[in-house]
């Protein structure tokens, strides 16, 4: 049968757990990875046999581009893709920009007649799909997301990008009610202050609504550990049925899911029409392989 | 604005909740109720200011027909009202005839430009998205459905069905791994002999595979309690990443859980195009009440 052609673009964590999630599924197949220029050289070791180039453009056909790229660089990105041709799929993860990205999104998808599904790893992503589902089970209520304990590639990202961060580990730890705390971890330059490191940390707007503390370590490397949590939890009215208990609870590998959720979400922009999607949008058998009613058979 | 017209057929268990469910919805209204002529006049105690009917051409308009009918008998009842141009929902839960009973209303569906969604219940239904989204997140390992503890309307039934058996409660206990116990609680018949009533039971297709404790008690209803739960539980691998574990438990009212998820599948089913669908081929958002982008901001 035939298999949808995949690009990555970047290399970072969820980059090489792509790698994984689409050699791993029966309907892609990695045609490349798209790294900057200065990286590509790494890749002879790190990727036997995947070709590794510098532009989308030097692969051949590409049905579905994975942007593995951070947060903020990923609109763009999107954007230029879609109007190659290409569908996208990304794991964008700033969720009070969620609705204006998508708005940016859809005319171009439609113009080129391509999809890209927005938003797809697991919190914003699977967790939005459940936190859907709890809204009409008890219409009347409370959901509450609790994360971690866990790193959080998104925040330790944000605060790598602070001048001064040699390198940083952000933790988060749920305290109840969906309130966390921050655990930062930072690796600083010889030059850096570290007063104007950490208040630059705790007024990024990754931190600024969070207790957050800021530790400076001489190695961040040693600390990681990606595995990751989240709890789900909703006390709720069905009609007029109070006390409806619900609750979604996870640990995962982080990237690995993120990766596989991607794939999942591939998958299902190849079968919509033109636009872009957040995963809520979309029929959750889409995100599936196989014969549809063999799907209906044995998970409904 | 616009409300939909929504009428309830049949007056059980669920038929009760879908009142509360229906009333308490902003975009549904309560045409009438459809009870068997034998059972018209009790309403008038049970359902003040409801027009309460022996047929559904008795009412005006309506835009969705709730199937609250043991499920042998929502077959033919859905294909009925489909073909008077009339959406239907229902909470059939007969998992091994769900792809039959689907490809029979379909076509139905079609000619008549309207929608059924059926299986929408709990399970089926919202655990069928939960072990949808467990599938493509893990693609490799095994879910667990374990229900209870709750009793199981559809056991207690084949229970009073046994000559001798006066009433009957037969309660799912989970013992793991989608294993379960079931804990019959039988009011014998004066002349009935304890030993055959239990050994009928122990033989009867609804017990013969399970674990089965049978306990004659003077009276059944004072045991009643309508609560219920589930607990869906998978360890797979995401790409080559083993031991993600995922986990979906809630404690409910049963028919009131059930009775609110026929609203939301009433909901989405008038967005969609004519069709008969299970739960899992309906995009999440269609479930809600709301605007889009609203949704969209305030759930991913």
């Amino acid at each position: 049968m035939k298999r949808y052609q995949a690009a990555i673009i970047g290399y970072g964590n969820i980059g090489r757990f792509l790698v994984d999630a689409i050699e791993t599924a029966p309907d892609f197949q990695l045609a490349g990875v798209v790294r900057r220029p200065e990286s590509v050289q790494k890749s002879a070791a790190q990727l036997t046999g995947i070709p590794v180039v510098t532009s989308l453009t030097e692969l051949d056909t590409v049905d579905v581009a994975f942007l593995a790229l951070p947060s903020r660089l990923v609109p763009k990105a999107a954007a230029e893709i879609l109007a190659m041709g290409i569908n996208t799929v990304d794991s964008y993860d700033i969720h009070s920009d969620l609705v204006n990205y998508r708005q940016q999104l859809e005319p171009i998808a439609k113009t080129h007649g391509k999809t890209a599904v927005i938003a797809a790893g697991w919190d914003p992503g699977t967790d939005s799909l459940i936190r859907c589902l709890f809204q009409f089970m008890t219409p009347q209520g409370i959901t509450y997301t609790n994360f971690g304990p866990g790193m959080s590639m998104g925040h330790s990202t944000a605060v790598k990008a602070i001048p001064g961060v040699l390198d940083a580990l952000s933790l988060t730890i749920p305290v109840g009610t969906g309130l966390h705390r921050r655990m930062v971890y930072v690796k600083l330059a010889p030059e850096a202050d570290p007063e104007v490191v950490e208040q630059a940390i705790k007024q990024d707007p990754y931190f600024v609504h969070d207790e957050t503390v800021v530790t400076f370590v001489p190695e961040v490397q040693g600390l990681i550990d990606m595995g990751h949590g989240v709890l789900l939890e909703r006390k709720g009215a069905s009609g007029r049925t109070h006390n409806q208990l619900l609750k979604f609870e996870m640990r995962i590998n982080n990237p690995a899911l993120t990766a596989q959720v991607m794939v999942a979400a591939a998958r299902a922009g190849l079968k919509q029409q033109p636009g872009c999607y957040t995963m809520i949008e979309i029929p959750v058998i889409d995100y599936l392989y196989g014969e549809r009613e063999e799907l209906i058979a044995s998970l409904v």
